[in-house]
């Protein structure tokens, strides 16, 4: 049996684990809510380490938090914010949703910390108390969605937009390297005009610009900060100046745009913001969806498929088939992208029913959009590494099914009319002739002429 | 202008169009709700005309109602009923949520015609008043989702489950067409082993016969009626009796197996089993995503695609492209399923955010639900005639691609094992080998034992 | 029976009602898909009308059509524009997923008018082709996401964005006329400490604020045109310059900001633009959820609810219990909420599932997006005039409620801590005392210094 | 640096953990897919081992697996089916769509532990090979769509059913213990008739009572299995009768009442059974949604809500309002709900979202409807345990609310018209009158008359 000491809160005693520095309040919490296995994400937990030291330092230099405790603290906070002391953070998601049992969490595991620090003993709240203390100047209402701002904010920049820059770079790059190949074109699934592979391509990459411009567009949503609104957005027990001095000690530590949101009651009642954010999110699932699913329409085969692209093979594919290789790098994708949009309602209708001061879905929140950052980024990064960059094109087959394709007729139809050309396309397609052959056979045009005019290589642009 | 006659409510007078039998609360509606273009669906206001008629029948029975009124209010009924009063209901689905207006709109326009057939005056309530004789033990709080029951169960068996029905013909009989003929099976979109194309589609209808069980074992859920619960679940102005009257009327009149609700509280403040029907249309649009799609990429081409089925040409397909042919049937079919997918979140959102003793979301929710069940229903029927029931397979171009499979070789594993099997795939893969001159190359298998073993047609079952 | 004439097109002659100005194409769409009753938006017929005239245009600028023809389809497009032609619009959203046959309604409709204007036969193509002339240097695949981009934008401009302004301003007004009234807050929809009513309406109008934001930065997605594209992206069949030509146009006819989009192949292929636009509306959405949602509460009563809030009463709420009023312009509104979300799910699968050169999902998205903003724009502006702008405080009634308050005793805790605060709450509660009473019982703190400290009015904002 | 051994695949050899009895292909994913956190579920690593386990027994019952090497297999597998193995197990839900790896990890780690268990020498393959003798007559195609199956029914049998029962007992008991308590009814969260508190409790009930029954519906989707489809459906590699005998065997290693899959080519290519289960799931979230939003809102205040019901208190409410205690078990289930939403969104994406003979979005379907299940079984039991269970009526607060409503009124419209008791009502709630005193203002009935009919306690049930 393990060793425990007593700790506190105002509902009466608790035995807590010794190793651990939490107190009652996660004890309690943790008893109360034996519900699944998610726990708090890591980036929230460095968030909460980031807001309490920053609100520290702001209560110190208001002059409202004795600097021998204030340090203490700030020592004890940057261990969360590195990770030290994740271990200190058991909670789960589906706990009050107000995330206030998280926000208490931080504030049991500083107080012993930075009591440890100063020499005292864990659970006495003697010298630093984790409400009066720790907490000193806050609610969890204003410092859990601060905290979901900043996990959010720090994981869109830290992960997200570096492997989004990753793709794009290899969309380009494969747009660039493919731009001389002219294959057959699609629509509807039914072989359309001619393009370049490399034009394909840069619709891809292009995707994936917009997904980045939707991204760092949503950011500034997230720079607001709720801190200094105290318990229903009034600030009530923060002195004047809290607010926006936290928000500068935020933006110091984070090194991001960090401000003090314009209204306080918006900030704590309504998250509006991470709906915003993870609509950008669900919108580039579409666009990965999209790239993902044309990448192995494209890549079928090898025989029997499509069979324009090479993808690279990474693994054995099949336990009973020998020899079979499958996109699973696209099929990874595509799976991400099915959650982030699942996530994405998950957050709808968290942000839809929060009522009056406080929207109560703060922690299924802020862990669906933070499953969404990383799953699309680390999708991401895999998909460019082990697909998107190693992908070659089958020029043979690419060549081969472009001779075959009827839709070059449409280069005629300006010079023979759309009824005509039609005429030779449809003959041609009953009687499997070449267009050439149909149309001879339907004396619609010259040999000579069709052969000037029906060149895909000058079928992929527009032309005088 | 327009004649108009005074009609009033318990706000005071109104002009109301001459020509038309509403009252009050609905002009008053009109005037208030500006939102939208989206009528009440006709279903729902046969389904009120049902309830009506039900309600003074059973009102009739149990000495409650004068049968002088009763027979009027039932004559009036009727012709709500069978649609012929269809213009004297304007209102829109953005109105309360609890459907009052559309409930007031029956009885305002049941009451003037009753009126009417009685020799009354238009708008003077008198001898029928619309509250006291159409309404009378009712609520709007039962009467609505009374109707909200009749409209979806009447639509799912008018329309929904014949459609069904009819494509799972289609499908059925395409797979017995098809059972002959061998083709490559692909999983991953990659080549794998073989199947028959009657195989293929017989995944098709059994996907459908289990949609046609989900539909069915969802309805049961609509037959319980709320009415009779009357303001809040109660049954408070209503007789002993008069919710089982009118759920036998309502059987009576439809010929379904409509039941009184056990519980008129669950009846009035919830609508899960308008949320479970939609969770099966969801369940069948996914069937019908996945059919539709396999049947645009089989069909793919003509030249430059997979190319193994030849889809009905219906309509010219591009207005640039000219003898170009889409399967528009299928995306017309898809479209619904999105379309589907999508009122399921509406709904489920309607279903999950009602409060205490009303849900107020009933409209939205019965407008979604009707909306479903008709896109399905017509999309289903269209897609069985005009793409399903047409198809045809190109036999040549599949017996091609079934000669070039190298995951033929999985017949081979069994004897030569899975390691050495894969080996003779990648060799023929590698250097454009047939699967026969690879598996000679590497000794792996005589030339007599390979041909008794790799034959497509033995390996559509399983063997000893 | 109604008098008819024959059209003709590649499939071969068909009858058309004699009074309608469609060709074969449009007959041929309204005989394959009889699915549903939802016909194209209005806004998108326009947008066509808008593409024809600024296409033919470009193509008299570019040379490319003869003025007599071009200056005829302009006369007629500009018929189309102004709505004079919507009776001859009869297509369904329901149809091939290019909207192919939407645009061919609109190149049949166009060619016949201007046949007719000048002087010609309808149905002979001659002078004006529908192909060739109306739609030259055009194919379906960028005219319609061409007109998809011009609708939303047109609606977002000319409803949404007035709407929402709308609305903000009287948010903004209510907060101003209630800024002194102090009442007590509400978190988890427990008691909490004060804020004033127009703190709390600040909240709701912060939020509208940023639903402006929101939708205004994602309307550039909607600017760059698909246009000049035509068949696959490359542009076969127009001329150089023809892409930004008609852009100018199009910007032009409408005075918005419009361009050329950069790559006409993610133009085709994905509506990435359509499914960001739509992820604003659904943030707006969950805004406007919680703010009804909050109105209603607020409103609750007259007699049982909380009941601080006087919202309008617009219409007799009860066809059961007399004299009842209900909050029906915020169902109103909550139940265009939900829609919107559930279209949001909608437009996400379409958007989600294109395949290689085209998404083929145009119809279903353009149909939800536009009923999204229709309903919101039509939504929040009876909301305002018809409950918004009319709510009035029970400013006795808050009073009330705000001097029982237990949570006033957060002011207390920098005095005399948390624990000892929350000693003197408990004891109130438990034994039914004022916060006084209490206080003084325990010897928390003197009664002169807790009627300095513990005043309502002090504790809506920080303080040193 | 930890010992390694080297293991090999088709791809050639790989060092692997000396401690883990994981393969080639196993390693090779976990390098493959850096993605995310989320590991398969627990529950689908038990179902693995029973399939292998059940195919292992098959194959020996039809001689086609040498008895030695079938017995170490069965013992290797009931440690995986006991958990044994968990940590053998590293591989992330965002593998291969298919779950192929997974399949493979099981088939190396059953594998080698059966070597082991033979005596032989871990990565030699010998005398036990993960593909020739763990997945003799498999495909991943097949196993891992039965581990699916086996999986979801297990958890709805062991954890779902078992919470929705305590659930639903809970809420029966507190219908029964309630029933005497006569209350305001609230609709539209107006105030309207009365109900008795056990009343609203039996509408809880019945919603639930009806989830039970959703669920239990949707279990027979479940029994049939896909085993021996093999790579396509067509049994290739399987012997006759195989399909049948693992699922008996499955069916008496899970006591539950599975069979093999009428048509295995649909149980392979889509998982309609996982969309239709998901969404009786769905529905059961709108339910529980409904019911603890309606407890917190009688539960609200202590002194400026609602205010009928007591909720237990469990744990201190807030870092800063001291004493302050909030619904947080309500709170924690609407978090489950919304999420169990959004994981049904995934789930329909990635059911409408496959391809040809499989649907590869196998994993992110399976994971999120494990996670459904268990957050909603937790979910409930907490809910009724911690909040439920301990619910009490605060009859004092119910009776004042009941005495001031103004609704009671209706029982006077059928004996003085809905128009004279709307006036009434009105009257009343204008000048602050009580019903009787308005009633009598104006001479709408007797003073011995009102007493006789607006009694509330015979307001709760019809009456003649």
């Amino acid at each position: 049996m393990a060793a425990t000491r007593v700790e506190t809160d105002t509902f009466g005693p608790l035995d807590v684990p010794a190793d651990k520095y939490w107190g009652a309040q996660t004890q309690r919490s943790l008893t109360n809510f034996p519900i699944g296995t998610e726990t708090m994400p890591a980036p929230l937990i460095r968030a909460l380490g980031i807001v309490k030291r920053a609100a520290a330092e702001a209560n110190m230099d208001l002059d409202n938090l004795e600097p021998k405790l204030g340090q203490a603290i700030v020592q004890a906070a940057d261990e969360v914010i590195a990770g030290k002391l994740d271990a200190h953070f058991p909670l789960v998601v589906w706990q009050t949703g107000s995330g206030t049992q998280s926000n208490m969490n931080a504030n049991e595991v500083i107080a012993n910390r930075a009591i440890e620090i100063l020499g005292g003993k864990l659970g006495t709240k003697d010298p630093v108390h984790p409400n009066d203390h720790c907490n000193r100047s806050q609610s969890s209402n204003d410092t859990f969605p601060t905290a979901m701002h900043i996990a959010a904010a720090e994981e869109v920049h830290r992960r997200l937009i570096p492997a989004m820059d990753h793709l794009l770079a290899a969309l380009d790059a494969k747009a660039q390297a493919f731009e001389g190949i002219v294959k057959i074109g699609r629509t509807h699934l039914q072989d359309a005009t001619p393009l370049t592979l490399g034009q394909e391509f840069s619709g891809y990459a292009a995707q994936m610009r917009q997904g980045l411009r939707r991204v760092r567009a949503a950011l500034p949503a997230l720079y607001p900060l709720a801190q200094g609104g105290t318990a229903v957005g009034t600030g009530i027990n923060a002195k004047p100046g809290f607010a926006e001095t936290v928000a500068q000690k935020v933006a110091a530590i984070t090194g991001l745009a960090f401000t003090s949101a314009d209204n306080k009651f918006e900030a704590l009642a309504a998250h509006d913001a991470l709906v915003e954010v993870s609509g950008a999110l669900n919108t580039v699932a579409c666009s990965l969806m999209k790239i993902a699913n044309d990448l192995r329409l494209l890549g079928s085969g090898p025989r029997c498929g499509l069979g324009e692209l090479k993808l690279p093979e990474n693994e054995p594919g099949s336990s009973i088939m020998p020899g079979k290789v499958n996109p699973t790098q696209a099929e990874a994708m595509t799976m991400v992208c099915a959650q982030v949009m699942g996530n994405h309602t998950a957050i709808t209708v968290g942000g839809a029913t929060g009522h009056l001061e406080l929207n109560v879905f703060k922690p299924v929140m802020i862990y669906n959009l933070l499953q969404s950052i990383r799953l699309l980024a680390d999708g991401m990064t895999s998909f460019t590494d082990r697909c998107v960059a190693g992908i070659e094109a089958d020029e043979a087959r690419i060549a081969t099914l472009l001779d075959q394709s009827l839709m070059l007729v449409t280069a005629l139809a300006p010079e023979i009319g759309y009824d005509k050309a039609a005429e030779v396309a449809k003959n041609a397609h009953k009687k499997g002739l070449t267009l050439l052959e149909s149309a001879l056979e339907l004396n619609a045009v010259s040999e000579e002429r069709f052969r000037a005019v029906v060149r895909p290589e000058t079928m992929v642009a527009p032309k005088d």
